[in-house]
């Protein structure tokens, strides 16, 4: 059975969920490529769910493998091998998340959404709307660029409707999931001026993946913090398209990310400023912000004078937001924390998914953060 | 209510335990102390259950301020002020947790316990039986030593039966789980020289408490290993008593603690020669520590092969043992490795607790280590 | 013997420096307040210099104790035992050095300079040329304003000429040396836009200090990045005062300070908007920066396409910087790193002394960076 | 010119060595394979150095890339560029270090020699003296067995005066080093059962090598301890072969290494049952230390009570000892902390080329470590 059987029950049922409907929802997922940090994140998430049967986890070099040989924290939790990516066992599934490299979701995609499967995106194929844009930055064609403009941008704070009938969903990157929701309020309200929005995005070393290179070493990458990708970052166009959707004038962003040396976390320190001839006060600005997400589930706007850190959401699917506002300067600076793992990838993928299928949005995504 | 009514409860209906029994026991828990790693590590695991209601956490210092505030990855799972200890609130619990220094619990838990709450104590009050040898570690004298011949030593591996009808328990130490549980397989089949047993032990600095103590700051303690307390640990008597329980002949044990650069795990290296005249293979020892282990939910014996790491267990209330033997120095090295703040504290509080009130032993202690 | 002797011999011999003579120019250097990591940095870089001796090393609390049993790495480098503050041993110094929390050396610095003494302040006394807001920052009243005139602020870069004369140096906070260096070419050749900067800028822990502070635990600050101090740093006051000196129109500043998780080092991260009809390109910029620090031996302009690690400069007493600039957004920015405790502290402390004394101004820093 | 004209020179001059000679004893170095951490710890060391002049750095994939660029720690201090091994200049230097992968330097230390240059190899290719043993471990055929017998094993703590006359000397490795200093005296004493040792050892990453390998990632290594090696690791016959050196009977060892979260350091923790019938005081054990390293330079017997940390000799080329028995185990412990890229690894080849030419065994050296 392919999603739209499971999508027709949801959307039928999902206002009167019940216990026993609930059970009736045993969603078939599949995930491909579940060999990196996201994938981990993913099983991590999904393993203990008693509504989603993970069916399928494929690895071309891990076929046969217990996942949880590879994934010693996942002993006793999962008992499943990885497969290869072609054993139709994926086209069985009512969902399929793609933990891939970029480059690689849009050779299978159109094949299973073909079948019948709904997707769940995790790398940049589908985030572009421009597809020359999106090759440039990839540095590789598009294979199914008609399928680019139907994916819906999984960012749930703005996509919601959207999402909750995709068949295809690109989930945001790591940086511009905190960067959006960092910006998207003073945009929205006109505050700021869109060509002057800086962003220093400041990200543990898992926001790399789990590839063997030089650089990523801990003796590298310990006991130092560096800037990189000055020049231009992939991230930079995804951000922009973003908040150009919103923004009533157009964006011009300076994106600087940087390595941390820490696993977990992204703090986006976002500077803003106020329109010449605007008038604001930090208490409307923390109004605007608290009004803006209010009925958002996963973005937590602090009380002044609390800042995040990126501990405290280091595990949970929360964005932790902070404002603050210098009359001196007349700038806006905004502080976004998250998890680059969970909300930044695979818990909102997961947040996706929920959406999708009609369950409850939160549904496995209120882990606390881990902390100490 | 006190505990006698819920303990009177869950004896009779838990072995039908059914979803609507689970309901009607609500567990009223209160703890005490709950401003270190151990205690928000408490509310950690306590705060998502349905079964468990948390309706006190006190702190002289903190009264007024909303748990979240101080813990902050709690905002949104909590909502609760610390109260005073002597608000009345604790005599109205179920079950108390004293997450406090060494010597605290003993001057309120017989009053407590007077009002029929059961007592979880993650302090060392009561761990020591030899009351003595408690005073010449501790540098105190006991306050209620008639307690502690009543007081069950929680380990569940060892005790279960006794702690399902205790009304105070003594939660094991952090290095006093791990290395029990690697040594206990091999005293019980008396294979090894008791005497000449070895303990080197690892602990990540949460182990030190969230004490503002110099030696504990990241700039003294990161980028570094050492020894420490060589001369003696407070452990050291605790871990004997509980191995002598089991062993044919009397312990000796050298036990060097090392404090090393990370925050969460315990990775203890147990070393112990094989007796003379005896003759082993590293299959029977597998075996022996597998069966030993069969029915344990929470010891994970390890394949031949595969060695612990204490991130495949951070956060989680596992502890993984591996064995190897080599013939040519005939000496068996057993690796065991928890998170001391799970398995070696909170986590295995909650476990108790679980059987204390005829819950599933596992319940609420299911999370899947967070890797990376 | 003050400093007077010395001075003199210095500056007549300096330019004729030769070997015999270095000999004779034997400077006899005190610490105060060296319990913590500038002192413990300073000792490092002092005690194995042929042409200083340590004479006196202060420390109320700990009289009496050699200096090797507080320091384990100076075992064997330093035989030496603290004395307390008020022994004489400091006014029989050519120079002191104050490694104490803000408001002390005010109170000591007026007899030692009375006696002759030349002084060195790592700390805030004699930073800021405004009283007011010296005051209004740092929460006391100055006990000797009139000092803070004479005090020649200790950026080589900048005062080179008045150090060498001074009596009384007022060493530069970590952050201000990193962020000045960054921004001054920029300002001193009227490029920016001065009312619009921006410093978000990282730091180490050991920037908080050797306080037995509960925020400064590795449990509480390691696999964590937070902003702190946003409503206002005592930083601001003095990087503004420096760049208001070089800069054609106001200076408004965004300062943003960030903690890292590791032991040493700052990176800034600095944006500056190009003036409005002015056209720069990145080579202009890359030579404007090579032409101001040409001659200087501790800023190091990376090539274009080099960024700056902390790493890259751990344990060593120089500033690397490379600069950035988009002509999408018009926005120069520059990196700008160094390790807090040499270049932000100790190292630019004996850099001083070097030039008040008419050394080898490299004398004593040249050692190379811990890498990995 | 060869190692020969030097060697006389520095065996006639050495005892008047003055610095009008000093000048004259300019060695001409070269170093293969300077990639990695060993690589660049030996150029930290030596580029300083007014009598050594690095004449070639060889890598084969870094041909004609500066080494400033590779190793951007070293901008300003060393103006060279990669050469290809075989480009000739090697066979002009006066001593050659080989910081290559195992298997490597046999393969042209015979053509070396034969030019006259003496050897210094940190590899493990010259180590063993049993060449099955050797082939064993390493898994290859030795290509010129010949000379491991005529290899200085570069422990200057035993072998002090035939390192001064070797022509080729054998680098020990980390482990090695740590644990044969720390068992030593305890064998050379007879006082121990020398079938019972045991080496808990526990190691930075640093050790593992700048090779880009998943295992020794940030997000793999931080945050977690664990063993590795247990069924056997390739230093343990070294340290054996050492340690049967000394001792009145076989030696048998338990070694069971750790990767710790850290980049620089070892710490061994040595386990030693006293001998039956033997009576020891630890005043004895403390003697028996001091008195065996009285003359040392790099071994640092700490006094009772004061036990060593990786931190404090980071960057140093320090092996600091501690002792500590108990008498209800008859169990001497011996701490023993070194910097593995130091004293294990680049310092320690530095002190050997101190003696090897006849200069002061600590020149270079006497770096003090960085702390924090």
């Amino acid at each position: 059975m392919g999603a739209e059987g499971i999508r027709e029950a949801s959307i039928n049922y999902a206002p009167g969920y019940s216990e026993n409907l609930a059970e009736l929802l045993l969603i078939k997922a599949g995930i491909i490529g579940a060999t990196g940090y996201t994938g981990i994140e993913l099983l991590r998430l999904l393993a203990p769910r008693a509504d989603v049967e993970i069916c399928a986890i494929t690895s071309r070099e891990l076929e046969g493998v217990p996942v949880q040989a590879h994934f010693p924290n996942l002993r006793g939790h999962l008992d499943l091998q990885f497969s290869a990516p072609d054993s139709g066992a994926l086209s069985q599934c009512d969902v399929v998340f793609y933990a891939t490299p970029h480059g690689v979701a849009m050779h299978t995609v159109p094949g299973l959404l073909g079948a019948g499967v709904r997707i769940i995106d995790l790398s940049a194929d589908f985030r572009i709307k421009d597809i020359a844009l999106w090759e440039q930055w990839y540095k590789t064609s598009h294979s199914c660029p008609e399928l680019v403009a139907k994916a819906v941008y999984g960012l749930p704070e703005v996509n919601r409707a959207q999402i909750k009938q995709a068949e295809l969903v690109a989930v945001p990157g790591c940086y511009p999931t905190a960067i959006q929701l960092g910006f998207l309020p003073l945009l929205e309200q006109n505050l700021v001026v869109s060509e002057r929005l800086i962003a220093d995005a400041k990200s543990g070393v898992s926001g790399a993946g789990r590839k063997a290179v030089e650089d990523y070493l801990l003796c590298e990458a310990t006991e130092s913090i560096k800037a990189y990708s000055v020049a231009g970052h992939r991230h930079h166009p995804e951000i922009c398209q973003g908040l150009n959707l919103v923004s009533g004038s157009p964006v011009r962003l300076t994106f600087i990310p940087h390595l941390v040396p820490m696993i977990r976390g992204i703090l986006a320190t976002l500077y803003a400023p106020v329109k010449s001839g605007l008038s604001v006060t930090i208490e409307q600005l923390q109004s605007i912000f608290e009004d803006r997400y209010a009925n958002e589930p996963f973005v937590d706007v602090l009380p002044q004078g609390v800042l995040p850190a990126t501990r405290d959401v280091k595990g949970s699917n929360k964005c932790e937001i902070s404002i603050t506002y210098s009359k001196d300067t007349d700038t806006i600076v905004v502080l976004s924390a998250e998890d680059n793992l969970v909300k930044g990838a695979s818990g909102q993928a997961v947040q996706n998914m929920n959406i999708m299928f009609g369950l409850e949005e939160t549904a496995g995504l209120q882990g606390i953060a881990l902390l100490p």
